[in-house]
Formats: C-alpha cells, sequence, structure tokens
C-alpha cells in the first residue's frame, strides 16, 4: 500500500523538500501531494478568468481555482501535515485543520513551541505535534511500516 | 494522479472537443467522460425496454437508463465542467449542477456574459465561470500541475 | 409528525398560495417554507453587504445570501415540489432539484404537459409530476394520512 | 422555524452582542450559541483534570473540553458567523471554518477590508463577507424572513 | 424520550394493532407508523396524478408516491418492526429490510417458524425474531425502560 | 473505465451466463461479481464454525458469512443486475434492492410480466425493468460506452 | 438548549447516580441515558424470543435487544462517559468507545490511574479523562453554560 | 479483486502468522495488514516527538501515532479478524470492533469459548464467531471464491 501525505501550510520555507528527501531517502512508500507552492502563481490563479478592480474578487476568483486543488488532493489523501511558521497569518493552513478534524481526516502539526498557546484547537485534533521535518519523516516511517507479522 | 472530468451540458458545440484537444495537447493527466451526446441515441436509451405510447414514459425510460451514466460518472470525478448554451432549456446541465453541489464536488460553469442572470445560483455554487474552453483548459493545467515543491 | 415540505420554483404565478390553502383548508399537518420569492428583494439580498459594479458580482453575492436559506430550508424539509412555469429560464429550479436528487430527499415535479421532454432528466429522478396544484394538495393528503391501522 | 447561529471568534470585542441585540430587537427567530468567551475560563478549562507542568498539555487538555461544546454547537446550528479581529493569531476562527466548509455548514465572515488578502481561502468557502454586526442582521433578517408566499 | 417504531409489512392481520394496543396498555412512550394499510388506496396512490393503459405504470406511480411516505418515515424512526405473513410474495417488506440495514437502522422481524429458511438474510441483519406480537411489545417494554440508574 | 455489476437473485436459471457472455462478446468493459450460487455450499457457509441442532441459528451463521461477501461487492459495484424468477420466495433478492436503494446504488430489476404487481415497490426504486438477459446486455452497452465526444 | 449524556460502562458502582445527583443538583439542563443497568435483566434480554440451550446464543439474543437500545441511545447523545472500573473484562465499554469514535460522537474516560495503559487507545481518542465522578460533573457544568456574551 | 483484511487484536501468539500462512498456501486473493505488533516499537511510538514524564502522555502521544496507521487500514480494509486472547485487557481490541461496528465494516472475531460472555457485545456486531485460525482461513476461501457463474 502506498499512502498519500498531503503537505499544507508554509511556503517560505523548505520543509516539504526535507519531509520529501527524507522519506525518499528511507525509500517510504509514500507520495506527497501539496498545494501550488508558487505564491504569486497562487495569487494569480483565477486571472485567466478575466481581470478585477477589486483585490476582494480577484483573490475570491483565485482562492477558488486553489480550492479545486486543495480540497480534492486533502480528501483523497490519507494524511496531512500542516506546517505553521513565524511569519503571516496563515489562517489557510488552519483552515486545512478543520476541514481535515471535519472530515475525521489525521493530520501532524509542525511548528516551534513558541505558537503553542495559538494553536492549541489546531494541536487538539492533531494526531501529532511535531517540531521539525526530521520527526515528521520518522513517524511516517513508523506508520507505514510493514514490520512485524504484517506483511 | 489522473484526474477525472466530467463533462456536463450543451450536445450541440465543440467545446468537450476543445477542451480535450487542449488538455492532450498540453499531456494533462486528465481523463474526461461525458454523458452520451448522441442526442437521438440518448432520448432512444430505453427504447430496448419496450415500446411507450406515452411520451412522458418513453422520455422516463430513457432519462433513468441515462442516469446510471452519469450519476455514476458525476460521482466518480474529481471534478465537473457544465456548459450552458445559447438554445434549449438545458435543464439537465442545471440539475447535474445542483447534484455536484449537494455531493460537495467541485465544478466549472463554462457560459457566455449574457446568461449571467438567470444562471446566478448556478454560478453561486461553482468554484469558476469560464467564457471560453480555453480558459478551462488553462485551469485544468493549473489545478493539477505538480510545479513548486509538490511533486 | 409534521411534515415540511419546500415549495421550489417559479415566482410570478399564485401556485404556491393555492397548495397552502389547499393544505390548511383540509387541515393537514404540513408547514411549508419557500425560497423568497419577491423577486426584488431576492436580486437584492446581498446589497447590504456593499455595491458591486458588475452584475456578476451583485448576482454572485445575491445568491449565496440567498443560498443560505434555501440550501439550510432544503435539508431540513421532508419534501420539495419544484414547479417549472412557460416562463424565464428557471435553472434555480432544475438546479435544488438536482441538489433534492443528490441529498436522496423526495421531491414532486409540477409543470405542464407542454415541458415534458427538456424536464425528463428532472422528472427522472422525481416520485410524482402533477400539472396542477390541486394533485399535490391530495398527494400530500394521502403521503401524510394516518389511516388504516396506523396511528 | 427557530434558526441556530454559532458565534465564532474574537472574544475582545463586543460583535457578538451588538448581533444579538440587533436581532433581538427584530425580534428575529433566531437563538445564539458561542465558545465559552472568558478568556481565562477558557484557557482553564481543564484544570479540573489535573495539573499539567508543561503549557502544551494544559493547553491540550483545556482545547479538548472546549472542543466537547464547540464541535456540538457548531454541527447542530444552522449557520455560523466567523469573526476575525485585528490581534492575535485567531487560529481557531480559522479552524471553525475549515470546520464548517468540510460539513457543507453555511458560515458568514466578519472581518475589515484590511485582512482580505489573508483570509482569501476563508472567505472562498464563506456564504457572505460582512464589515459590520449590523450587516450580518440584516443578512439574518433576510434569510429567516417569511415574506412572500411562504408562512 | 419517545420512541418512533416503523411497522412495516403484513396488510392483511391484525398484528400491527396488537402491538399497539400492548404498547398502549403498558404506558410506553413509543409511537407508530406505518404505510397506508388500506390496500386499494394504496394501488390507488398515483391514480390522481392521470390515468394509465398499462398497470406496470399505474403500479408505478402509486408506488412512489406511496415511497414518499415510507421512505420518510422509515429515516425517521428508532425501530422497524417488518412482519412476513403466510400470504403474497411480500417483496416490499424484504425492501424495507434491506432498506435499513444498508441505513444502520434496528429492525425486529416477526414472523413464523415456518419461513425462516427463506427468510435467513433478511433475519441475519436483525436485531431479533419475534413470532407474535407479544414478544415484540415485551422487547420495546424493556429497550425504552428506564431502569435502573437511568433517568 | 472499468465498471463493476452485480448479479443478485434467483441462482436456478442461467440469465448470469447469459450475461456475462453477452457483454464478453461485445467485449464489454464490465466485471461481474456474484453471491456464492452454489445452493449447497451457501447453505452450509457457517459450517465450519461449528454446527447447529436449530436450523434457524445454522441458517443464520450462514447468512452471515454470505453476507459478508455480498454486503462488501453490492457496496463496490457501480450497478446491480437483481433477477426475481418463477420460483422461491426471493426475499434475499428484494433485500438486496432494499439495500442498494438506501445506498443510492442504481440497480435494473430482471423479471417477467407476470410478477409486476408485487414487485412493484422494488421496480419503483429501480433504474430499469428488463424482461430478458439480452435487454440487460443492450443498457450495459449503452451505459459504458464511450461514443460521441467522449473518451 | 438541553444536552444528552450517554453513561457506558461499570454498573456496579454508584457512578452514575453520583454524576446525575451533581448535575441536577447544579440545575445543568443535561439528561442523561445508560443502558439498562440490572445485570441480571441485561442478561435476560432476550429470553423472552425463547430459550436456547447454548450461551452463545442466549448471550447472542440479549446483547442484540440490548443494541436496540445502547446504538440508539448513543446515537442521539450529544457526549458519552465511559467508565472502566476495576473489575470484569468491560470489552463492552471500549466496544461503545470505538463506536463512538468512528461517529465522531465526543466522549470522556472515568477510570483510575492503575488502568491508564491498557486504556491508551481509549484515552487517546476521547476528549477528556477524568478520575471522579465530581470532576465530571465540573466538565459539563463548564461545556452546557451560557456564560460569557452567549445566551 | 483483492481483498484488503485487518487483523486486530492480541499480539502475543502467532494467530497472524497462521492465519497469513494459510490464506497464502490456498493462493487467495487476500493482502492483510495490521497494527504494529512489535509490543515495545508500539509503545515507543510518540517518543520521536519528546519524553514525557507522565506516562499518561507518553501512552496518549504513541496511541494517537498508532491510530494515524490503524484508523486509516481499518477504514481501507474490507474486513476484519479481532483476535481477544487469554491474557491482558486488549480494550484496543474491542475499541476496534466498535470502531468498525460503527462504519458498517463486516468483522470476524477469534476466541476462545471460555470469554463467550464478556464478548457478547462485542460478538453480537460481528459477522462469525471462530475459533481457531484455520476457521478464519476457510472463511476467507469461501468468502473471496469465484465458484459458480461469478467471474
Amino acid at each position: 500500500m502506498t499512502w498519500l501525505v498531503y503537505l499544507s501550510g508554509e511556503i517560505h520555507s523548505d520543509w516539504r523538500e526535507q519531509i520529501i528527501a527524507g522519506s525518499n531517502s528511507l525509500g517510504l512508500p509514500v507520495n506527497f501531494v501539496s498545494p501550488v507552492t508558487d505564491h504569486a502563481a497562487s495569487d494569480a490563479a483565477g486571472d485567466v478568468l478575466g481581470g478585477e478592480e477589486k483585490s476582494f474578487w480577484r483573490d475570491h476568483k483565485s482562492s477558488k481555482v486553489n480550492a479545486i486543488r486543495t480540497k480534492t488532493l486533502i480528501e483523497k489523501s490519507d494524511l496531512a501535515v500542516i506546517r505553521f511558521g513565524d511569519k503571516y497569518k496563515q489562517w489557510n493552513a488552519a483552515f486545512d485543520a478543520g476541514y481535515c478534524a471535519a472530515l475525521g481526516k489525521p493530520y501532524i502539526t509542525l511548528h516551534d513551541e513558541s505558537i503553542i498557546h495559538p494553536l492549541k484547537e489546531v494541536d487538539a485534533a492533531a494526531m501529532a505535534w511535531a517540531e521539525e521535518p526530521a520527526q515528521v519523516v520518522e513517524i511516517l516511517q513508523y506508520v507505514v511500516s510493514s514490520g512485524g507479522s504484517d506483511r
């Protein structure tokens, strides 16, 4: 069985690359999917549908186009990893966490100790809290293992 | 991952061909499914089950046979594109939109600006409104991309 | 048990009044709910949220405000009656039918014989097709009866 | 029919009071529910279950006790209003929005224009965006009205 | 709490009356609902919608009108009792049993020992098999009791 | 796309063979699954779990073992064909129909005209009624076709 | 709003009475339901359906009759409290916990510190772990409160 | 079709190996999955996320990491086999049974006759009770067979 893991949240550091590289170096049967992580492209996702004067509607159209992708990939995934960094509001990451929680989709949060308190509701519905990508890789290795009498 | 896209609605123009050709020329990992688009064949779908004097029952039988196909394909799809042209009532297309909305299945509408107002409820539940097949292809290209750190 | 019936569709004739009056005159245990049927008010439902230059966005905002009401009432109802008249596109009525179908919510269509063919998909998923409000009232009387050994 | 509306988010301004007062002054058939909005009490919700040295576990226990309430009330509600203020991370509000979105529960966002961009994913799944509590009250008045032929 | 019990199946003996009388004489907090049990009325349920020459379509229309009632009542019930007598095909009763099974709705079968074998699939998904209405009443009395420390 | 079709009901005639042969001769992309159709083996399915003196419990155990198979295969199928012959009670076939109906799984009934009336509830929830296996094959051919602009 | 709380598990101590008395003395808007807690009556719940020589079948029949009650009450409840004592296997309590977890129904466990390790999977899916009934009452008081700006 | 079978419960005997070997020797189209069955590894599953002084929290973190695996695999499986041995509390096995029951996932229990009574609720919701792994293999062989006219 191959697992599908959705990587949600922060797009300004290389945490995705670290997790993917770590998983691949261990040969884990895990595929990764993500939102579009090119910030400018993501903001412009709806521009092909016509320009908007109001920023609200430009954002609205782009967010919905992005949601076609993110909603579908989250629902297909077996597990999500949701990363909160130290910048920006990152409400989309918390939104994804709530979405997972309501679907009963397990997720792992990845964030520093300094933001434990504001993330308490998000962490309360998570299956694990990790501080480093390497910890996530170890969890993945354990979860997808076929050790013991399992085959 | 290969995406499955359902193409619902108008059967009297080549919008399906344009989308499929555009997607194929870009090599997108997308498969397309549709209702039976041969009008006469669709109207006669239930005739094999015996003739009917009343047109209501002939239509009823054919529509249910068609629904075996359409309901199944919509439910299996990741996304629907729903096309409204300038002729006919096209209530079946609006019915498909409502069906998608209730299932939480994302859909894109494809129609001219001239029918924005009567389609407002249908558009309100859509993820995007496009006027041209080429726009749909661009959205598909974006949505199914594996760019960024995604792989 | 009191039944809740949603009356969807045409807003330019008095079919709702006829059904409600007929049901009330029989003392049936049925409550009726509807979308807002004041056309101008419905089109302006989102105006309180700020003006829009583009008609698409005015319609979009109003349709979503209306959908808070219609989606909630449809989901709470036990049965819908969906009326198609002889004017306008009425795609919202077909959308409601598709929404009901996907939810497994039973509905009755109410329309003239002249539009059987374009409504064939909508009728195929309906529990009954009536041509007159009085027929709907008779169906309601039968459906909600407590006759026989039932009490 | 009485509507149940969940008021999620910011606890440091009187937006809840404004909406409730506005609704009550109009005599709307709406009941309101909320998370516990006493900040200190909310943080201490799990203390009765025993002290914790690590703040993570204190938060964890309190968040789960709070979630018994919030999850239940959200699921019972017909509509949520989700408020984002100008202070704090407010990830719990975005989490509630994602939770509503996955359940298909309609919600209205309430926030200033200045945070449109970071809230674009949250707004994209909302049924309306309001800037002032008074707008929310107007929307409620419209949505729960029994005008037209509805009774 | 009041329980709602659906009484499905045979309409040619007084088993419903026995169960209802037994439950009422014990003052149990149970309401009972049933399909329309007047055979002729049930067969004619769709006649108001217009005559049919083919018996298939007359049956079809009446069955769907009946299904508005039966499907709704089964889904609202807490428990079903499904009675198989010694006459007729009674496929509708077995259909109701399958419907309950798929919904996870508990049901009790009520039938003679002589038809154990052909009912084995229906009994396999039931919560109990009774031979006499009085046994059903005893089960109801037990199930809805508030004895012990329950209140 | 390959379709999975469940063949439910009568085990004493060769209707399954006819449908499968017809479908295969046309090269349709359809796989077929069925309950175990060896009558004696089916009745003995639970015997490995220990003998029973009472026929009720032998039947009970065997029916549950069979249900592991039938329930799983029905749920995985895209479509069911449910055959009623002229012998036996066949309540299990009607049970399967009700199970499909509650799941929203489309099914086709296959039976003679002589049993239209007792099967009216079962037919009312079906997508088609056929009298001959060859008709079912024609319906399958139509439903799974990729004609028109579909590919 | 009145909350419904299901009290599952141990029947040989007075923990239910303590919680109910505590809640009532505070005037909390909480109703409590439970399985039948009379051990002998529970074991004999199916006896009215006929005697069994094998203890397996007597247990089987009684357990299913009990399940009509417990399954229904758990599904209707807003919250469960699941008590593990120091005697017996109590697999039914763990079964109820798993049932709640799969439904997304919140539950609180109530047990001594000495059995933390064998209950770790049950506690991992719980919203809270309490050691004393008084703690459960405090949690209930907090959860159902209407304090703050909530009304 | 290949079946996926989840093997839950006891980890101190070789019942899993027996079932897998028996199935493989018959060439059955069955894949097996299990929780991590290395007791020490399972207890330490969360240790990578940081040490805990309180055993409750160490257990809590490990159980949740394990649940990512077990919950996902149970939900993907077609059938579960749940083994109760003669040692330990085994509440996790009963929890898995309740989880399966609420999902409508069929399961077979595997245990000695000596624990029939405490397992009566767990057995009541099972599709079969076996005493020996060889019986489970025979059931699997029957359930996944393609005999009769099935192919």
